[in-house]
């Protein structure tokens, strides 16, 4: 019944609030030490959420895994969205954050939503995006040819068109630098283009679903290297680009910091620790100096 | 005679010029270890700057000096500043960060600045913040009242006034929190209120004069007080929060970002190392607690 109808908001929650159990639940095995903690938290004009976090694992330094479902009045960023008889909005969706204490293990995001408006519009957006502090030409290929499959098992055209947007979404225009290796980006996909409510419910079930998978993988394969003083100080130079990004022009950040969110799920995307060197420079034909010409738009990964 | 006619931008340039020299002097002098290591640049519309930095001193971890004049037609955000028929800006200011190591040194921001048009327009804007990891009531009084001192000498007036631009504008609403305890500010003054352009001018020359005797006297006062690992941890949140300023609010980072400016000139205020903790809360009674309590608009400490 569920692939014939469109799916209502209970189902895409209930679908969200089982991504973020399963989710955990795969990572914590994967890490095999670090547990995640939860904060149930309540908003005021309506609905609330569940933040987990994790500190201190065997790779995983600092992560989080948030669900949350809110609705009520339009109001802030909101309003802008609504047209004027707009009386409710509706939001759900899982975010999450991974830093890893291995430099040779990748920051990655994640992000699955779902909005609705009282006036019936509705849009879903999403998005996995890979952040290597050494890019390993490997496992970039394996994460972008993962995305592929997830992409083609629903469309022909999604990988490009959304490979494309996370390369012009995860930039840093003062650093004329890609945030890392990109992935995919879509937001505000409605019928039409995109197919049934049902069908572009299913392309973002699977890019929920796809995510343990690709993260655990890229844990176990280098959770365990070796890694030197050095190693550590790019990463925390990486760290602290991710940082300019989210604070300077994530729109999931700004959003939350303009309309009041729960600021520790917010900016739970921060690094535990970044360091800002004055003109950092790597050294010609160096690791971190491949990964910096790596760091571009358009390159061909799958 | 430069009492009594209107300085030129070439007068006020020297001045800048000048200040960023007898500022870098005194902070080595104090600092007894680091040493200022100087980048010229220039800007491609016209002007440029001279950047200086130390870093890994006794005293200061990383500090930024700048000095810039630059000038050319208007671009960008300055376009909104000028009338149409205006075919030339100038801009010409020193600007300075410094990050201490030690946690009980504070943190010091300082910038005076000049902008003109060529329709004949002009301001001078500037002040002098104090961002303590940990506050010392009676280091925070003394700062307040040499800032009022400089204050009273032009006007009795300005210290109230730029006091409470300061609260105002060095403010992380987001955190609900001022981003230390202030100091003075003011922004576009110019002829009528605020006397004649001389009087202003002298008044902004007080200000910057006043930088090095305050600061290095908060160097001598602290710089060899013992500090622990969890005041160090300390520190390194009050970082991150100083991060979040700079990057999401505060308004010469946003205009350096948003006009192609020398990204590592604008960048040198951010710390050399900080952090972020899940929902960090200081201990019940803590010195950590006290300082935090007194992250309030409206405190008066002269």
């Amino acid at each position: 019944l569920s692939k014939q109808t469109d799916p209502e908001k209970s189902e895409i929650e209930s679908f969200f609030r089982d991504l973020q159990n399963s989710i955990c639940s795969s990572l914590e095995k994967a890490d095999a030490k670090g547990k995640f903690h939860e904060d149930a938290w309540q908003r005021e004009g309506g609905g609330g959420g569940l933040s987990r976090i994790i500190t201190n694992g065997n790779i995983i330094e600092k992560g989080g895994v948030n669900f949350s479902a809110v609705f009520g009045k339009p109001e802030g960023h909101i309003l802008n969205l609504a047209a004027s008889h707009t009386s409710e909005f509706y939001a759900t969706g899982v975010s999450i954050v991974i830093h890893p204490n291995n430099p040779w293990v990748p920051i990655i995001h994640m992000n699955v939503r779902y909005f609705e408006l009282s006036d019936g519009t509705w849009w879903f957006g999403g998005g996995i995006d890979l952040t290597p502090h050494y890019i390993i030409v490997e496992d970039a290929r394996f994460f972008h040819e993962k995305l592929k499959q997830v992409c083609d098992s629903h469309h022909k055209d999604y990988y490009t068109k959304f490979k494309t947007w996370a390369d012009d979404y995860f930039y840093i225009p003062h650093r004329k630098e890609t945030r890392g290796i990109g992935g995919i980006f879509f937001d505000r996909i409605t019928t039409g283009e995109y197919g049934s409510k049902r069908e572009i419910f299913e392309f973002v079930k699977s890019v929920g679903l796809s995510f343990a998978p690709i993260y655990t993988e890229l844990m176990n394969r280098n959770g365990s290297k070796s890694f030197t003083e050095k190693e550590k100080e790019w990463q925390f130079v990486r760290r602290g680009r991710y940082a300019e990004f989210n604070l300077v022009y994530d729109k999931g950040t700004k959003f939350g910091l303009e309309t009041n969110g729960r600021i520790e799920s917010i900016l739970m995307s921060l690094p535990p620790h970044a360091e800002w060197k004055y003109n950092f420079q790597p050294a010609t034909g160096s690791d971190e100096e491949k990964t910096l010409n790596l760091l571009v738009k358009g390159h061909s990964w799958a």
